[in-house]
């Protein structure tokens, strides 16, 4: 039996965040259930942040509420603190993506609180939606799991640390991620090994940006560890604001390509995805769009990994 | 310890072989000189092909001759035929790589030749070799190991069954490439081990190309798999001509950095190459060059893993 792993889509959250024009709610829905049409499972679709400070996110709620009515995925959101977690559970988000940083610079300067301070809103969140919003969940991402661009690095024992921590609140997975690519191979198995000790059952999920190019290689190293579950951006959308010129998420396209080329089952129609690939870079004519697929093409020798999951 | 992992640069050969313009001798030596001077073991200097079929490499003797004179590394050279083999040691070539194909198709297009007549050819080479020039080694490469343009799928049983008859001749070493961009990590593993079962203490090599991103993750997988020496080409150059759009090897640079950020030992000062990097654009302004550090930069926490070998 092949192994599944699932490739959760972040474009239209952590793809858009960097993109200054906004994108109309019509295309963003368009582009989610093309999308979800060709076998996603989970999708990020937006982020519950103040729309003030990110206009490209102030149609949160009809995105919430539009996503909800397509059948056969989930629509998730990031929220950074817990107005933005409680407004996302009140809009009838099904997974809640709380972001806390592991570096302290990055939490204090992202979010103006300490790590330790953003684990108890974690905890303050996950009661809310206990007592108020019952058939949600709270999943957790920890950003700068990997390195911090303000403080370089990060000390691998606190990763693990804000981890257990984390996982006794009872969160539906926790994501590390990293947040502008300075994770490397022998890092990520290091790192997730070492959590994996720490949370039990609490499923383990991987970000990972391609700043460097060793985006897959750290999937391969994740897989090793034992994760099944990826992040990842149609076309690589999304950059850093703190690395000019550095690439955004690792593309799922590619990933898609990768995991199946191995034997994995993602459940996702690649030649679909090549299709809606094409049509996506008509949407964002003025970004610069990544991936190797959209190059390359599918290989002659390309087979599709027989999934339960058909596109629909 | 650190584990020591050494990047032959294949540019001057591999890179070059889809330049239509030629590059002058001069400037190859340039370029050859200074990548020497970062750390360099070993570089594939050039090709021993008749010059008609590709006037890139018509200046294959002096450039050979010249690269001699530089002290600190080995100039190795490709072959595809025994008239070339014999040219190339003939010049005084330290390392000549004989290529052949595991994949029948490839083997006649591109030698107009059977895999079994090929590995004989080997054969007669090494034999010249050991009479006419024996400070001079063979090494081999198995073309098409992961997949072919032409026939799609190799047999892997196919693969090793090629590398036991090529490694009882006793070459240097044994490369497998992925001549177009077909491996996946888990081929990657479960070839090379397969591969290395039968070829006893013959070191085995990797030469993977990017074209669907895979580049990087692949030398993961070979890393995996015991295998400790690597082909890069500057800047990713060289593509496919049977796969338009395709890129080329994996870029040196991006190799270089994943290395060292894991704590491997390249002997490589990653900064002296960004340099060199970004000199080398100048030299070929028509070609579109490859690789993630000319974007990115060195990382802030980037620490060059401590070298026995220092730059000169």
């Amino acid at each position: 039996m092949p192994i599944d792993v699932i490739i959760r889509e972040v474009g239209p959250r952590d793809g858009l965040q960097l993109v200054k024009k906004f994108m109309n709610t019509d295309t963003k829905l368009d582009w989610i259930t093309q999308q979800v049409r060709t076998g996603f499972k989970e999708i990020e679709v937006t982020s519950f942040v103040p729309p003030k400070l990110m206009p490209q996110f102030s149609d949160a709620e009809e995105v919430i509420h539009a996503s909800n009515n397509l059948s056969r995925f989930t629509a998730s959101a990031l929220a950074v603190n817990l107005k933005g977690g409680v407004r996302a559970l009140q809009a009838g988000t099904s997974v809640v993506n709380f972001v806390l940083s592991a570096s302290e610079s990055h939490s204090q300067s992202n979010a103006r609180i300490s790590t330790e301070a953003a684990i108890q809103v974690c905890y303050e969140l996950i009661d809310w939606q206990k007592q108020n919003a019952p058939n949600s969940k709270i999943a957790v991402a920890i950003a700068t799991s990997f390195g911090c661009p303000l403080q370089g690095t990060v000390d691998e024992y606190q990763v693990s640390k804000i981890a257990a921590q984390l996982a006794e609140a009872g969160p539906a997975e926790i994501t590390l991620a990293d947040t502008v690519g300075y994770a490397n191979p022998s890092q990520v198995k290091r790192i997730f090994k070492a959590v994996a000790a720490e949370v039990q059952d609490v499923p383990l999920v991987a970000h990972f940006h391609d700043t460097r190019g060793l985006g897959l290689a750290n999937v391969v190293a994740a897989l090793d560890s034992g994760v099944q579950k990826f992040d990842a951006s149609l076309a690589g959308l999304g950059g850093c604001p703190f690395a000019p010129g550095a690439s955004g998420n690792i593309a799922t396209e590619d990933t898609v390509n990768m995991c199946e080329t191995m034997g994995l089952r993602t459940g996702i129609d690649l030649y679909a995805l090549m299709q809606l690939r094409k049509r996506f870079s008509l949407w964002l004519p003025d970004e610069a769009l990544e991936g190797r697929m959209i190059k390359a093409g599918i290989s002659s020798t390309f087979t599709q990994t027989r999934s339960r999951v058909h596109s629909i």
